[in-house]
């Protein structure tokens, strides 16, 4: 058994998991004879992902698990019969499936008592808790999560991972629970960029096409004036500076964006159609008893009460808002953000703030995004980079070529 | 009264109608009295589209006018008492409103009675038949219509007008009757591609972002190899080579490309999801006795009895597809594409066939329509050029060029 074989690799992640997972709590369930199947026969048809271990968030359906959703309402739930078209994407592909991470109710914003192992008692972000959690614990290689406002990237950047969201509508949702489709984008959490890239890869059945080579000199970088993504703590923007600096070492050239796009009304349109799609989705479960979490309860409540008239001029606001967005992002090739305004913050009872990166989720392109070197026994920070909708190699492609710049500055 | 004077433009306009309207059949109504009193007071706030004619698709709202989608059910529909979003934006940049023209029913497939006034004979193309032909007789300069498959595309290509379908998700359709909303975007045809392209920016809200200088020397421009895209008559195959050839002249790079997507399966998976939309939003008309179209009436019946989860799995195959056509098209600036494969079709029984053109609605990109030169007594022929979403701004300013090149070839 090889250090690098499947069975070698998958026994590393069970070793953390006996070592982490009692204080780190991000799986709902996992299944380590199952996956010592698995793993003893990946490699019989060499594909991607071979022995990659992977945990997927408790809204997305692994074949042989129940899917809770996070919700109690769901506790006594059986075994699916099938993956997710993204989870059998992963298996096809070599990866071994090892179990299902915690999630905040239906992928909203009711905690889950996930841990931050980067930063021990402060949220790991969410809602792709567990997902993130698992990853920066080293008990998985690879998780998937979802994002409809900032669940992949804020718990990236709150657990200091590497995280990815593809372009909206671009993978395919079977086995996904909704929130709001025409957001909801199944992304990856990984070791490395370059295996959250590989995932995506698979998940979107783009094996066959090789990523593009992407130079970071002469780069035009877009970093945002707007007072909202001004307004971050010094951790934070000392995080931007930094890789700011980096790429403009390397030849990339610097450029201030003022959108003049309202942000915060921007949120508040996303979110009522959010509200709007989790009470169709799931306004049945209000008739079954008072045990879902608060804050669902009222998304969905406030949900049933908006008018179309209502929805559809949020939408159309948001069309514009998009429009808007992207035609500053064309003039760049690639915007330099912040996940979000602070590091994770203290304690369990919220999953922190998605504020700065929804108007991103609504812009539709890939977003990355990248931790940047740890502080020690400091809570990690993270940038992230976005661009229009459909260059996700392209973004991945740069965003691998970024963390090796900087793991050389690092040796250096 | 310059000969440039909104006045003198409208009565231009009024001149060409009395000439032209009664072979070509665009109009469903226009009011001479309203448009004069709107030219009278145009530039009194100086705006981009001063004294611009603009006729509008009748599945649009226009302020004074009925709105009637093309159906005998709404032959007795009385005045709409507000214009939508993207009217009213044209409006508030003094364009004179002139009329509503001739939409097939519901902007599907039931033809008008409109004649090509490029090609008497034969369809003007649909479903936004009368706004290409408007303009291609010089009776508007600018007319909105909109696609859901390709029903902006279609008649520019086969009028031999410029069009401009925006990325899908950029404008809002608040006023404008749904047929697919998740494909459906407002489109726009003129007498050059610039007016276009500053009609999309005054509908966007974008005045105040300036378009980008677009270079052809050097840029790559993607041609399909696609067996679909090669089976194209030699009128079309030589346009797109004049063009091509145009393009390499300067400076830019041919890249053949064969994306390996099953176009006539996503053909099909689109269709399924329009029909669905198009039972969901106008189901209820199926009671109200038997003058819808039999095309109309077909796409109704048919999504109405679509299941869900066939829904899901043509849309996850969409996605699919989306995320193939754009992982191709980030690997060139453009991609240069035959609208269809043939000129305009004789007679008006069909508006012609949109196979060529769904893969790039679905892709969201947006797309340039470019008549090529004329050939004397000829049917017209065109090239579409389109790349990936929200580049909209950078497209148009290759289009403006391309065509400004065009034109000097002609001179030289």
């Amino acid at each position: 058994m090889s250090r690098n074989s499947p069975q070698a690799r998958l026994e590393a992640s069970l070793a953390r998991i006996a070592a982490c997972e009692p204080q780190v709590r991000a799986f709902v369930e996992y299944d380590s004879d199952n996956a010592r199947a698995q793993a003893a026969v990946s490699g019989r048809r060499p594909g991607l992902l071979d022995g990659v271990v992977v945990g997927v968030k408790d809204v997305i359906d692994v074949m042989g698990f129940p899917t809770r959703f996070g919700s109690a309402l769901f506790a006594e739930a059986g075994p699916s019969r099938v993956d997710a078209t993204v989870v059998r994407r992963l298996r096809d592909a070599g990866a071994t499936l090892l179990g299902k991470l915690k999630t905040t109710e239906f992928a909203y914003t009711d905690p889950t008592d996930t841990d931050n192992p980067s930063a021990p008692g402060h949220t790991p972000g969410g809602s792709s808790s567990g997902s993130a959690a698992a990853v920066a614990a080293g008990m998985v290689e690879l998780a998937l999560g979802t994002q409809t406002v900032g669940s992949v990237c804020r718990p990236a950047a709150y657990c200091g991972v590497p995280g990815f969201k593809p372009s909206t509508g671009g993978l395919p949702l079977n086995g996904v629970a909704p929130l709001a489709p025409e957001f909801d984008t199944v992304g990856m959490m990984a070791r490395d960029m370059a295996l959250a890239i590989r995932a995506w890869q698979v998940c979107a059945s783009l094996e066959d096409i090789p990523l593009p080579t992407v130079r970071i000199e002469g780069l035009r970088i877009g970093v945002l004036s707007d007072p909202l993504f001004r307004a971050v703590s010094p951790v934070v923007q000392g995080a931007l500076d930094h890789v700011a600096g980096m790429l403009a070492s390397a030849g990339a050239i610097l450029v201030e964006i003022d959108t003049a796009v309202d942000h915060r009304a921007l949120r508040a349109d996303h979110r009522a159609l959010m509200f709007r799609s989790a009470a169709l989705h799931h306004g049945a479960l209000l008739e079954r008893g008072d045990r879902l979490g608060p804050n669902f309860r009222l998304a969905i409540e406030t949900g049933r009460v908006l008018s179309y008239a209502e929805c559809d001029a949020a939408r159309d606001r948001l069309r514009d808002a998009r429009s808007r967005l992207q035609a500053h992002a064309s003039n760049v090739d690639a915007l330099l953000l912040p996940p979000a305004a602070d590091v994770a913050p203290e304690g369990h009872a919220s999953t922190g703030d998605a504020g700065l990166i929804i108007s991103w989720t609504v812009m539709g392109g890939p977003i990355a995004v990248m931790p940047v070197a740890r502080r020690q026994g400091k809570p990690p920070t993270a940038v992230m980079l976005t661009c229009l909708p459909g260059n996700d190699a392209w973004l991945g492609s740069l965003a691998i070529g970024m963390e090796a710049l900087e793991r050389q500055m690092e040796i250096e």
